[in-house]
């Protein structure tokens, strides 16, 4: 059960510490999450050379490592990025693209686990299950499998590497390995617009910042992305203005709307 | 002439099968892409790290190579896929972006149409006519001649490289060396948008790999691409609205509309 | 006082030769900077690597260089882009993105000035101060500082580095080192809209390709940037809507409109 009070006390703090959320990010998603960053309030930086990483971190409220276009140059940017904000304290988020479809995606997500230490990892179903069980196969960035057939390995993620592991999908499943929250709020065609779920765990980054609670921080993130597809996605002829709509929601975001459509 | 039955079973295929289309391409092109991809059904996946080639090859249904943001590092990468997805037997597709305009992106257009084979070659009149003539220069990435003009290197090209070439233009042609079709559709909009050339080349890879008829399902891939931007264009004032009426138009494109407004 | 003809005739001239603009720019902002491009008139490309770049200088109006997402192995690619193009006698811009964020950044845009001698240079308040004073700190790629404060700064290195400097910021101030011009359009709704501040530049690159006269083409540019961004604010419920009505607004932009929404 989602505390309301807490869901809009983080929402005005977004929009008034505007957190800075360093992203090393796909090519895909970069300018898409830039824009919802900025639209629910937040400053974004999207950084990945090593050679400034860590002054870049030493100025960054929360880290989103995003393995979506990936490439072994841009793994030790990651690896010193998530080395720099482990030691000073911040947030850090993982998504692991593509894990379960390659050996190369899910070898890196897992180290960047175990170097780095992710306070928050969100994926779609086989992501997250490939993380814990070898045999599962994602296709390319799809998920094979449903999120609730994937709770189970989120749950032991989630206590393995002691972390908030986030499955989405047409409800998106949240847990730390004991608690499981649920979101049920959004539209199918946010599936049909590319770099939704990189925002989301961008979103996550963003929320983390501003609540020490990073189990009811991931919540609200998701929420805010669920509350905004579904208004944009009732508003949009097909999934092209559903990008713009989708922003403009982010960017018009109120409690009053928040707490209207949020179904709980 | 189409056969509009054939294209009314292309267009219920990717819907029904979502082929997973795997993109080696350009920075700008990315995201609009893959929104693209999306739109129509199909399962775009972007990577192009060499570590992960065979395997990402190994669950896709077509190949799309684009040299418009080429990088000698890249290189690998495409030629990993390339000659992995022919082994496999899958549909490959090259938009030698700016061919002609650097003696770099030519070679490397041709380098890859040696080593891979590429099923479809799409791009337009200059890209097209210097791939067989080292004497036409591009102005960047557009075309200084016409489509008509490059016509008879088309049909060279096409020959030589047992391939259907595809020249973009206010009329697309689409030959393999024997047979020209040619599609009326569009708008001028269109090419006031970045990128919607190399969709237009990821949209031949996904009609590829549900019809065998290659030039049959390159004539598809034109026709969508072309039905679509004239709708859209007459809904947007500018080139702005114009992507994501664009998209839009993918996404409820119905075979109804399809053959009402083709012109044929 | 901006000369109103002067402003007429180089948006003419813009739609009418049709520069030809080089964009080494980051990856947030290619698709977003390509379109305003097209949509305005000119012609964009995006070309990064070592071995094509003079070849793609040599039929080039302008370069613009932005080191938004900067990699040392793009460096080179710079330098030796903005070499060519000081023998070619061409118009060089540099946005120095996230200037005083990180040393690695500062340093490199110092080296580029020092080494390739821009003819326009364009940051926020933070950026263009860094670049004078090593005290300054950006924070990511926003600015801490407000345009007014930055002047000095700006006067200080236009003269050093011989250029025209600009800062971009609610107020647009320009300046040779000698003359100031101020461009009070815009919308505060363009800070919330990403590689809206590269786009300046790069539209800075078009304006000075047909105009001998670099202080008034870059008048010119941010003028252009502030009137399209203000109608298209006008129109937007949000930062979403507001990316597409602003290239909308830039492909629609006549004199008349131009000089009747211009604040002087």
């Amino acid at each position: 059960m989602i505390n309301k009070e807490h869901l809009v006390n983080d929402l005005n703090a977004v929009r008034q510490k505007s957190p800075l959320v360093h992203n090393i990010t796909n090519y895909v998603a970069m300018n898409f999450s830039a824009n919802a960053l900025l639209a629910i309030g937040a400053s974004p930086v999207m950084a990945h050379a090593v050679e400034e990483m860590e002054e870049m971190i030493a100025i960054a409220d929360a880290l989103v490592i995003n393995i979506g276009t990936l490439d072994s140059q841009w793994v030790d940017g990651m690896l010193k990025a998530g080395d720099a904000m482990r030691k000073r304290g911040g947030v850090i988020v993982l998504d692991p693209v593509g894990a379960g479809a390659t050996t190369f995606r899910t070898e890196t997500a897992l180290k960047i686990i175990e170097a780095c230490h992710p306070d928050v990892i969100r994926g779609n179903a086989s992501e997250i299950m490939a993380l814990t069980n070898r045999n599962v196969r994602s296709r390319g960035v799809d998920s094979t499998e449903t999120p609730n057939d994937a709770l189970e390995s989120a749950k032991v993620l989630a206590k393995l590497s002691n972390s908030v592991v986030t499955i989405s999908g047409p409800i998106d499943y949240i847990t730390d390995g004991e608690r499981v929250e649920t979101i049920a709020n959004g539209s199918p065609m946010m599936a049909r617009v590319t770099a939704m779920g990189c925002t989301a765990s961008s979103m996550a980054g963003v929320f983390a910042s501003v609540n020490k609670n990073t189990f009811e921080a991931v919540v609200h993130a998701m929420s805010v992305m669920g509350v905004a597809g579904e208004i944009a996605a009732e508003k949009s002829a097909g999934s092209g203005s559903m990008q713009a709509n989708f922003i403009d929601e982010l960017y018009l975001l109120t409690p009053d709307i928040l707490l209207k459509t949020l179904r709980q």
